[in-house]
């Protein structure tokens, strides 16, 4: 590919502070949902502002594990930055990658060299996955996190079966029908659901050897219960409504290996040749470029404001930092969460520059959790307000089209959803890249 | 990976001749246009078939480019094979990837060891692109025939934009803007049309430093005029139409060189940093396999009946094959003429069974060539009718609507039309794989 001679060439950036604008100007690293609703916020607020992200999409990432398991296509999840800022003259769009910043000259470094001043930096880069110590099981069990992590996932769920089918020895056979899905809070509890819903409803007769039904989906936690950010009572109908649906609940004991034969829970090694990450984060390298203190994951400490201790000029919002709520426990990694971060430190920026009093420190507000568990079932848990399955289910899918950006995505994903809902059969399910083409000779 | 491993361990196939199944057992290698209509065209016939295939998914081809300009997601075109032969307990589907056919013995013999029996056997296997003896070409400008190399062009002209917003050297800058596709058959018109249209509709409010409507999209062919099968008057017309979208016709002079740098046609050279090639197919490996004899292009020379000459049990069908039609010109690599050919040996197949006379040599009925220029603006040809304009483009958008599989499909795309054609605005424009986190370090 002839991108790394590209931008290898490439000299003066735009937005470098050569060039002769007086506009105050703001530089977000990240067009995740805190980057996304901060540039939202600074609408008409008269600075000049340039987003770098090392995508040229913003991916709403609720959704992601829905085109891991074959439900929706990538681009019903994901939006082209640029196009999203199409209509603001005041915001540039850079697809590049980020290598450091020079907290005392105000500079964004790039990988290709080139270097961006800035007025005013705010970090919004999120997580990747934590493997607590264990990265070499990242290639056994990836994450969830990406366009590219969702399409490997949903690559893996489906050649397993079609390795079950070619399989004749019947413990190899159901090594290849046994799927773990690691972490058991929202994202993990979804997957399950799904792959189990993959597995009984439907693939079932599409194959000739194997009965799919027969598959194992096992959810693995090392915490006591599912979904432990929900009160007891759901997190235990979320339980009941899973094993209904033929997910295995391991709960209480973590996972101590993780190979391409299979896991170790505990000390039990159970044969599963599918395995898929969703227990913890860990920040983006945000810490390091800014020499900052970062916590266990690797989020960076800010002030109540938001800022990074002794840089005023310089905020770290999203799941980078790590930030207290009101009740003394720490912002969850939700996109409201983000959004709420991003707005703030508009809000901050817009009273520097008219000079107008600081606002009062960053107050998180907890709207809810949601989880879904599969079809008419659900958990949400809002302020008092508690429900569980079909209404449930009905309040989640409709909450998630209205946050998807744009009537084009809401259609498509409705109507995805629609199908699947009527006919039970799922519209993505394609094996793309590594295929047999590449990866078998 | 796994797969590699999981294959080695499989020992015999569900349909190798140790079976105890007294059926005639039907081998189709490949589930393009003229594999799955031989299945289709088999049903009830009262054999057992075997579809095997190195990807789990039919894809329909025609519409292939409009993934590679974003306009369709991967998913609208493309359907698992084993989905399609659900409601087909004769119907075997195995993903895996053939090396070799022994014909004496019957057998199909596989990438990972293993064989397959047949008693008939059809090879369908398709076509890639053919480089004219300079396949190092192939890096510089792929060609479209999978989802792989769709998503791969859909990457190249997106980050083609990109790179040239980066870019501050002028020449260089327009070097990234220039766009070549190399062949100007149906194909390469439509690539060039919607390159154009992107660059002059779709993306131009999207960046801040470069004018994309000053896009350079040149259609290079080595023959006096484009689409060279239709009627003169059509090309002129197409030839016009794609003018006053922007395209350039380079038309007369063949690509003598192709690199990462730019194309030289005749003996000069144009700086242009993304080629697309749609000019010449060549076969799959079929002949090797088979021990046949070959055209330039690698087809296999077949018998009146599509049986290969001395083998009346093994039929070759499709792009694969070299037929001639009724005119004495070869049948055109399209869609009806691989379908027509899988329905004509499906016939042939159940008289054979049934012992009643063979049918006559398989003719073929040409039913028409289509075309689309852009938007608005199509030409079709059949028999005696010749359309352009925008009654073409809408006879050419029902026929492609009409010829996909299923509801699910034909909705998705038809929705997908109707939102391009209204806003102008493309809803898939990813750069997903190879992206600068993978690339650029």
């Amino acid at each position: 590919m002839s991108f790394d001679r590209a931008v290898a060439q490439s000299a003066d950036l735009p937005n470098s502070p050569t060039e002769d604008d007086p506009r105050h100007h703001v530089v977000v690293i990240g067009a995740g949902f805190a980057g996304l609703q901060l540039v939202q916020s600074l609408r008409k607020s008269g600075v000049r502002i340039t987003v770098i992200d090392q995508r040229n999409h913003h991916l709403f990432q609720p959704l992601l594990y829905q085109v891991a398991t074959t439900i929706l296509a990538t681009s019903e999840i994901a939006w082209p930055i640029r196009s999203l800022f199409r209509d603001r003259p005041d915001v540039t769009t850079l697809l590049a990658r980020v290598c450091g910043v020079d907290v005392t000259n105000r500079q964004v470094e790039l990988a290709d060299g080139a270097s961006i001043g800035f007025d005013t930096l705010v970090v919004a880069t999120g997580a990747r996955h934590a493997y607590f110590g264990h990265d070499e099981w990242e290639a056994t069990a990836p994450g969830l996190k990406t366009l590219e992590d969702a399409t490997t996932i949903r690559r893996r769920l489906l050649m397993a079966f079609e390795q079950a089918e070619r399989e004749t020895d019947p413990a190899k056979r159901q090594a290849f029908l046994s799927f773990g899905v690691i972490g058991a809070g929202p994202t993990g509890v979804e997957l399950a659901g799904i792959i189990a819903e993959l597995a009984r409803h439907t693939l079932w007769r599409d194959f000739r050897r194997i009965d799919t039904r027969q598959a194992r989906v096992m959810l693995i936690e090392a915490g006591p219960r599912v979904l432990a950010a929900f009160p007891e009572d759901l997190s235990t109908y979320a339980a009941e409504a899973l094993r209904r649906r033929g997910v295995e609940l391991l709960l209480g004991k973590p996972v101590t290996d993780c190979t391409a034969e299979g896991l170790r829970i505990g000390e039990t090694f159970i044969p599963c040749r599918t395995a898929v990450w969703a227990a913890g984060v860990a920040a983006s390298p945000a810490a390091t470029w800014l020499g900052a203190k970062g916590d266990r994951a690797g989020r960076v400490e800010v002030q109540p404001d938001l800022t990074l201790p002794g840089h005023a000029g310089i905020f770290v919002i999203g799941d980078t930092a790590t930030v207290k709520g009101p009740d003394g426990h720490p912002v969850p990694g939700i996109a409201p969460a983000a959004k709420q971060q991003g707005a703030y430190v508009a809000k901050v920026i817009r009273t520097r520059l008219t000079g107008k009093p600081a606002p009062a420190a960053f107050r998180y507000r907890h709207q809810g959790n949601l989880a879904t568990i599969g079809k008419g079932a659900a958990v949400v848990h809002m302020g008092r307000l508690r429900l569980r399955g079909k209404l449930a289910w009905w309040v989640w899918g409709l909450a998630h089209i209205f946050f998807l950006i744009g009537t084009r995505s809401r259609t498509a994903v409705a109507f995805s959803w629609l199908w699947t809902y009527l006919t039970g059969q799922h519209s993505a399910r394609l094996i793309t890249q590594g295929t047999l083409t590449e990866s078998n000779e």
